[in-house]
């Protein structure tokens, strides 16, 4: 998407063909940096400190981490040694793990001194299917949107509501939940998103609200408190979230408080979707709130915030007493009863096994 | 209730009995100082910028503020002006209305040369009255916790979950949400709180953290997301909240979010409580959705977030790009559908016009 009129992805090729270009996203949304990722090291570090984050970008910056492996010493031992490297930077990250396994799958029958250029590529194509999927769940949320805003007042702008980010910077571009939104914008639809801050990384705050307003998009900030009487009051039209994981029967497991938003859509009538590529759907889960392992982070996430000082300065403050203990579960899962429909690059369907199957038929049998 | 063993309430007549003492509650959780109001100009001071906050203790504080106007002046004229002076500090504040009135009912009829020390004799009765109410919710409430515990493994917790700051703190003691809490901890039954962090002005975090803390009552600061999942895994037995306003049908207008835990709740069969006295019902008003207007407070709330830095230095840091804009909704209300009980100074009834008829029937009726 752009960002002050200019086009981005969030990983590119550099000119020279050395590199590959990222965003310094632990510096959004207060500086905005690029990165050169130049060797296997630099992308390593790119992933662990989350300079990239989301899972299709991780992948992605997997895949070029390999290509530049590949490039310095392309015979099977190193292969191998860039593959462990990359793993063990985010070793929950499932897209890490798949285009990991993808690239050494396609690099390891060839000849070492093929392996270079074939990695390159292959990263090239990673990237450029990721954009084809995240553009295709755009177009079927479009539709959603598009008959929303026809049965407002002309020139009403349709208001949705999103949580976290699952947006352009967490894929290589257009995003997830995003994808909709972005493209009911360049179609001149006027759409508006009220964007959850997401405590405790604030993602909403300091990635989302970024990205909509690089882009040029209506928003609204609001605590993760107020979507409920926005709903009750009728100014939310349409809720549209990510998922980091979707069971067989249409579960979701997405940033923590996903499931309070679901709930308050379900009271008011608000329609909630979310959108994901079917890479994301665990098709040996069914019951996610039984089944899923929920990621249990440190306590100094909620209780120091980062933020800029008025000087400009980044820095952190407590915001309870020191001493005070705190929990911090990354996700929660919303039953699929909740969820009016999934939005997949193959369409929308129910949130229900039958749904998926509709869509999946060749995974669905597994 | 305690501070580090010591009991403290949040207003109080210094020992030589020239001034109120209270507690600067901006400063918490990251200094604890306490502050002698010793004129009219201070205790309007406290209650302007916020020394003092929560109904109740607006209320008594600006009780003794009158008296102390009283000691310097007693006429005619000197009451009319204090009580202008002090009503403009928090305009939408009903407890100040209410006890300025009481107050100057009290006083106007008396000669001016009594005026003073009646004045300072109803600020203690005021303040004896609300510790007395805070205290018989809390005997009601303690109630409801005696038989959680009952139910559960001898030496279990019970898990109460509460968000804001209804605590003694926001009262002269007991506070109103956690008065059954720390009974209950002073009884000897464990109980365990979670603790919304409350945003956008984080009262869970800096306040509510602070006072169990201080008093020695065992609980977890959560951010506001985390609640609904805690729920779905059987983690909390129990919700509190206090209430800005209750309709007289039930419904609750309270800090935003409340709506959206009561919701959690209700999915998952978690008994969801409102603590309040009878003076927070508003026997005028019915559907609370539909007819309580809700304050849009200013969006530097939201985007702007106070915290100590770790040199000690108290600051606010930016969490989202500066131009965003914010939305700001302080309240939300809470469906009496979705409201378990209210536990009032009277008992315990239905969230429902019948329910509260029963307790109040000299109210109800008109």
């Amino acid at each position: 998407m752009k960002i002050d009129g200019t086009p981005y992805r969030a990983i590119w090729p550099s000119a020279d063909g050395a590199a590959a270009g990222i965003i310094d996203q632990t510096r959004l949304p207060h500086e905005f940096v690029t990165v050169e990722l130049r060797s296997l090291e630099d992308a390593a570090t790119a992933i662990r400190d989350m300079w990239v984050r989301g899972a299709p970008l991780i992948g992605a910056t997997a895949a070029y981490g390999l290509a530049l492996a590949m490039r310095r010493d392309p015979g099977d031992a190193a292969l191998a040694d860039a593959y462990d490297r990359l793993i063990a930077t985010r070793p929950t990250a499932i897209n890490l793990k798949w285009a990991l396994d993808a690239a050494r799958a396609r690099l390891a029958p060839l000849e070492p001194s093929a392996r270079a250029e074939a990695a390159w590529a292959f990263a090239g194509t990673l990237c450029d299917e990721d954009v084809a999927v995240n553009h295709a769940i755009g177009r079927h949320g479009l539709d959603l949107i598009r008959e929303i805003a026809a049965g407002k007042a002309p020139g009403a702008p349709v208001n949705v509501l999103t949580h976290c980010n699952a947006g352009w910077i967490a894929t290589v571009d257009w995003g997830t939940a995003t994808s909709p939104i972005y493209q009911a914008h360049d179609a001149g639809i006027p759409v508006h998103v009220y964007v959850d801050e997401t405590r405790p990384r604030n993602q909403g705050a300091s990635l989302t609200a970024w990205e909509l307003g690089k882009h040029g998009v209506p928003h609204t900030l609001i605590v993760d408190n107020a979507g409920g009487h926005l709903m009750q009051h009728g100014k939310v039209d349409l809720v549209i979230t990510g998922t980091d994981r979707t069971t067989a029967r249409g579960d979701v497991c997405n940033k923590i408080g996903t499931y309070l938003k679901a709930l308050a859509a379900r009271d008011n009538g608000v329609p909630f979707y979310v959108a994901l590529p079917s890479s994301t759907i665990d098709w040996s889960v069914q019951d996610g709130v039984r089944e899923i392992p929920i990621e249990e982070r440190g306590a100094e996430e909620v209780i120091w915030l980062q933020g800029r000082r008025a000087d400009g300065t980044l820095d952190k403050v407590l915001i309870c007493p020191p001493e005070t203990p705190a929990a911090n579960p990354a996700f929660d899962v919303t039953p699929a009863r909740l969820v009016t429909g999934l939005i997949t690059e193959r369409g929308i369907c129910d949130a229900s096994a039958e749904g998926l199957a509709g869509l999946f038929p060749e995974r669905a049998v597994a």
